[in-house]
């Protein structure tokens, strides 16, 4: 075969002329009336059908293990973060919702996707299947009934949007791959050690660094997100197939298609493993609440103070305090005990319940309940 | 304003206290409890709510238009061309099918993704919308229905996978224009000839060639689709939003958002005019599938054989005679017919019969007719 | 080794064992001191310089065969065309000099980027080289010279441009190669049929369609380029490694780098082998300048015009002229002559002069001589 | 002209009138015998290079701050960080020299890319510039040295690699922008605290959060550095221009080239501003190191114990005391104290001494000096 596809430079005919030789007397009915696209593209959607079970199936060992994880941590509280900075406490179970919550309509744009993509090629040379004359019709719902597979009312030889709703389905799955992945990579970071992915005994983290833990499953996945998005993104760069069919165009899903549903598998059985063994650290989750000696609570008090001074007072009184204890490396409690304008309204004891992370979650468990309980229930 | 954000660095502070200044004594209330993305991520999707009507009304021009054009023309005959070469016949009526086809799965992908982009945002600082105590709940049910938005169920501060719905749907708008715009473009080229995009009385074609119709407006779709293309791989290029909020990533939206929604606009406006008022010429259509003096009809003269010689010899002596009409610059039939093999086999009448080409178009005019009715019978 | 990788995770230390087994009691000294990235990335740069000997050698094939198509075709007239649409004659050697020119600042540009990434790796752990105390520095001399590579003074662990450097002098090639390639296309079109690949006689054109000519070659050039772009896309995509090293950023290079080399490869062998075998046919050149019975030479009759009629008068006088000889299917020239402000002022010989495109081509001859020149005097 | 442009759907011809109007007599002349692309193409070179001198100017800024930071912290220890762990130590100066390495060489890209791209384009129609008959290359020649630009032997209508080569050149400014401003977020982190961008007056970092210190500056160079990367994809995504002139895809350059041009000059006046003022904190930076507790000079010790051990058994000596040290909370100090190998072969102020960052940061501070020196000297 591959001397036969060097030597006639066509990807199809020396498959034919092997299957002929097969088919003895019938050999002759081999390709008849058909193009080659015709058989490549249906045989593409064939793979796609073998692809997608295993991509299905470790998307929902991902999306399980998320809403296990929010259900588990609904209430365990840890710094929430944005610019990088310690915003307010959320707890680690909200976190997981929102990657439960985007894994499951992960799951639900690759079903649709997949019943689009799921379409049978057979149209001929040109797409009129006129060589197959008055047959045309039956033997076009014969072949899509024995491969169960939907027909098309117009061949999709030059229109391939089935196969880039199907490419943008699994770039998502990589996007909500990378999300995670990044975060679990950042909260395993030596300073912060919150998470840590599941270190398995053969593993080696660093050759030389042996106090090191590695998120190296992370940064596969990461690593595999980005090359996957290169791939989608040259399925999503030619839509302008010239004419009735245009090979410049069409033979680029011929690499890029196979390497995308690859990439996804790889990329889905360890973002399921990390996301079944992920350490969690609630005591490092409490211990980084505390680095900042109360200041993460610094709306809170805002807050607290809003209603009798107003928010803009209220927000000059706290800045105040919050840079004087950063200044004087001093507990926020403490210093705003001294400040005339905050003990004024607050007593010790609503500070110190102001103060209190716990006190001041929200709706994350409630949120982190609900997202849980929608994935399992409905499994 | 756009001094207070140079000097605050902040894109919405001045904004904040601006509207507390017109509000007198409520102005404290301005701003309260939520965070910077709450506002413009909601303002931003009232934003797409708004555009998608321009967007989704020009779609349906241009999915009526094509529509139309694939029932006129169902049974008119031009040259299939694969490959850039000349492969079968064809009807126009197939192409703009396909054509409707794809617009029409435009159509419905957009509404999905509409459906999932409608979403208020509405977390405070961390997601956990803390800062309203226990009216958040309320508070939060309240905001989504005078805005008539979705709740959901977690913030998405950082999982932005319904704005890279829409920026897939978008692209898909984008690339079905760029396909048939680059066909009309191919198809208006001189030595063809077969269309041409409406040309309107105060169109300058070209500044020093009066001779030239050039297919400026179909042009632009294609520069419009490669900017927008562009565009949408910036929002599809930055899913790992870190911790809860991520402004790194998410400020890309800020430009991407926008400009992606007025380059659909933009170009749907031009891809509905040149739909509705494209230039159909069968005249031409007709000399181009002469232009090989019967050898577009070879396939069908092989197929005639073949029930007689077999596929592989009805494909030898179909080649043979093929060679010899173009080296002898002959009609194809002539040549047929002093073919041993063929003209045992085919009559005079039954060759001219075979390479008349409104007798080889198999499924072309039922498939135009089908998908035109579908879509103007929904409608 | 593939086991070792299954099992430990780590890319490279099974080949370290396996390499320390093999070298007896001085094994405890391979990869003493450095790191898996130093490794990785030197051997890396080695693959490369070993890929970018074919690279050079097919660039330069293409180059050569280009510019020896510019000056044997440098008086060749043909049609030029600009939105598809007929313009004014130009030669053919003009658009082979355009094409040889832009090979030639491909091949410079790959001498830069060459220069630039044949740069080794030894950095350590995070890139002090603190492992090898004072013998670092006579460490790294020794194992730059032994392989004959730049010593850089800071490592380029999470310092990629140099590799992005090299993505972009690939793609540039892949660049140029598809506009080649999709100019042939395009002028093998039935229509057209000026260029035509060369077939060789094993290759397989279509398997049902005889009378076809394929430009096969060139559309696996325009899809290799669209796949390489995606591949250089994702080297350019990540450009912000953490830290001192960043796995998650760096592993898309092992698939994405040795990718873009092998695609080069294809698409450069391909093409040159197009070029050189460039079927080049001036009598439809000749055949197609006519198509339009004279209407291409639309500008130079405004050009004889304008000198009396001033430049907007003879744009007028033209335009008119040129739509009745289209309304009425004639010759440009008879209508002409009979156009009152035209006939005023040209003579129909002078007609006839103007009407001749080799008397249009400007500096195309002059422009392809020069280029061609530069390029075979160089070599 | 906004009405014009309408009308004509032309980009030029309102253009041409409006000059031609206010030119009396010689109104007639403008324009004489060139092409649309000709002027857009020339402006847009002129309009590059007034771009440049921003853009080189903030560039050379940032190389100025980076060599400065490279000098003045040469021997600040701080942890280098792998895979988002600790490693071993590294100096700022070190990272700051990997920085301005970047940066240079990206200034040196941008040079090489605006020789390039200041080339003027004049080639009428086709480019053969035939309507200006005999006076062609005299007018060309002048045309080049009135404007100061670069002649082409052959127009770049349709050969767009060096709009290409600036965009890479632009993109790679903002690449070494993203890594740097990304680092410093990253390191300014609450649990790093080890840099901070620098905070204006007026600048508000929160709404509702007075504690925090968002690094808003460097995630708007990320944002940007995203934005830019999209941009430059357009330029890059679309080689194959069509015969002499195409369009559809020359116009994405009207928006692309001007946004790249806006963003990179953006990108870095918030680079230069923040590598200008940027605080710089040894002290966290020393505290930091100091996290594990001597775990972060495994390596250290491991290349201490080696040359007795052998690599291999050192590392499972260090890898079993870093163990140890992790489960008990202890001291690494302490804990190798107590090992009996390691114990044997290092005696308690070896192990002190071993155990110190500022003894084991090999070439860090002499790379840094090198590559400072050989800015600053250069200007």
């Amino acid at each position: 075969m591959r001397a036969g596809i060097a030597e006639s430079q066509h990807p199809l005919v020396p498959l034919v002329r092997a299957l002929a030789d097969r088919c003895g007397d019938d050999g002759d009915y081999v390709h008849w009336g058909v193009t080659t696209q015709d058989v490549i593209d249906t045989g593409a959607v064939l793979q796609v059908r073998a692809a997608l079970t295993a991509i299905r199936r470790d998307l929902e060992r991902a999306v399980v293990s998320a809403a296990r994880l929010a259900a588990r941590h609904a209430e365990t509280p840890m710094a929430g973060r944005t610019h990088g900075q310690h915003a307010v406490p959320i707890t680690f179970g909200l976190k997981a919702a929102s990657w439960a919550d985007e894994l499951v309509r992960c799951a639900a744009r690759l079903r649709r996707a997949e019943e689009a993509v799921l379409t049978a090629q057979l149209g001929g040379a040109a797409g009129t299947l006129a060589a197959l004359g008055t047959d045309a019709s039956a033997v076009r719902g014969a072949f899509c009934r024995i491969l169960d597979l939907a027909e098309p009312e117009v061949p999709w030889h030059a229109a391939r949007d089935r196969i880039r709703d199907l490419g943008h389905a699994l770039a998502e799955i990589a996007g909500a791959g990378e999300r995670i992945a990044s975060e679990v990579i950042r909260l395993q970071a030596t300073e912060l050690a919150e998470l840590s992915e599941p270190l398995a005994d053969g593993h080696v983290g660093s050759s030389t660094m042996p106090q090191k833990r590695n998120p190296m499953t992370c940064e596969y996945i990461v690593a595999t997100a980005r090359l996957l998005r290169g791939t989608t993104g040259v399925l999503a760069g030619a839509p302008a197939h010239l004419h009735e069919r245009d090979m410049g165009a069409w033979a680029v899903e011929w690499i890029a298609l196979p390497q995308a549903l690859i990439l996804t598998g790889g990329l889905l059985a360890k973002l399921a493993a990390v996301l079944e063994g992920l350490v969690v650290n609630p005591e490092r989750m409490r211990a980084n609440l505390d680095l900042s000696r109360g200041q993460i609570m610094a709306e809170a008090v805002m807050m607290a103070l809003a209603p009798e001074l107003g928010h803009e007072r209220a927000h000059e009184v706290v800045t105040r305090a919050a840079r004087r204890a950063t200044a004087e490396r001093r507990d926020f409690a403490s210093v705003l005990l001294e400040d005339p304008d905050a003990a004024a309204l607050l007593a010790p004891e609503r500070v110190e319940r102001t103060l209190d992370p716990s006190g001041y979650l929200g709706l994350a468990a409630e949120a982190a309940a609900a997202v849980s309980s929608r994935i399992t229930d409905g499994r």
